[in-house]
């Protein structure tokens, strides 16, 4: 059975980075939007879209319906949207864990892919790092103020949450569903990378 | 400033063996129950009882009393006891935290040093695994049933729990808390710790 590598992480959090290293270090494939990519070409749908739809809550889609209107039509179409792409996602991950040894970042991948003993491993940070951190890298608009850049990255974390509890069941970063979590409030992850390797 | 490194540590986890086993990897002095010893021998309490002291939730004395009886009593002693107890655990950390680098287990140790700024692993694992290492340790009744080992050791981590929620106002295995949280679980500890070392 291939090595499977399972990144969760805080946006801001330096997660990323974390899982890129460490599969350049490992010598393993990379996942990331790659599988947004994928699976955009796998269902149709324009990549943003899919996009969307992972960052985002849910949308249930209720089986009756009294009284029907666009805007139900818009929920179900939407909600249907919502299954066949993380039924996409369950599909693509599974090949490629079976395809080779690889580092895969969020989309469930540890939920998904239990079968395959992946080990688990989530990225969080205290929000101070996590806003210097989007300012450095330029992940979000650099004229955000403080108070709205940090309503952004909690917004973000609140949706990556739901989504993760909707499909899973589970707590999205309840450390009792990863084998080692990783805070990097204050650290080089170009560092630690060697090590992190070796205890895998 | 000497370099410390504190565990916070679910019972049955392996936390005690871990920090051990990184002291000595690290070259590092290791204080677990020795506090508990030097605090008994400052207080002139009893071992046993300055134990159950830091084991359990504190009982808060409250200063006005209509009515009194020997039960009340009992409880501002022991209170006065649990106070006098945290108060002397505190100053005896800063001094050993004065004195070398060290790996300090359990006693709200990363709270207290915080100043020292100390590296904060914590140590859990899922109940299965920490019923078999208490079994295979004899940390507990050889005799205890499936369902009361499991009682036993939730009722140890509720009482830690409180413990630290009393005397530091955060969450205790809460891993904002924390740099590093380690799940046990179905890993072989001795092999992991040379590579936690290099990490620190």
């Amino acid at each position: 059975m291939n090595k499977i590598i399972t990144i969760g992480r805080e946006f801001g959090s330096g997660g990323r980075e974390l899982g890129k290293r460490l599969a350049d270090e490992l010598g393993f494939a990379y996942y990331d939007w790659e599988i947004v990519s994928e699976i955009a070409k796998r269902t149709s749908l324009s990549e943003e879209y899919v996009k969307s739809i992972i960052e985002h809550k849910p949308i249930i889609s209720y089986p009756i319906h009294t009284g029907r209107s666009f805007t139900s039509l818009y929920y179900d179409v939407h909600a249907d949207h919502n299954t066949s792409v993380y039924q996409e996602q369950k599909k693509l991950l599974k090949e490629l864990a079976e395809k080779s040894d690889c580092v895969i970042v969020g989309r469930c991948a540890d939920y998904i892919l239990k079968d395959y003993n992946p080990y688990r491993i989530f990225v969080y940070a205290d929000m101070e790092s996590k806003m210097e951190r989007c300012r450095q890298k330029g992940e979000t608009d650099k004229n955000l103020s403080d108070k709205k850049l940090k309503r952004y990255i909690k917004k973000i974390d609140k949706h990556r949450s739901k989504y993760y509890a909707f499909y899973t069941g589970l707590n999205w970063g309840d450390k009792l569903n990863y084998d080692l979590c990783i805070n990097t409030t204050g650290i080089n992850i170009s560092n630690i990378i060697p090590h992190i390797a070796k205890m895998l």
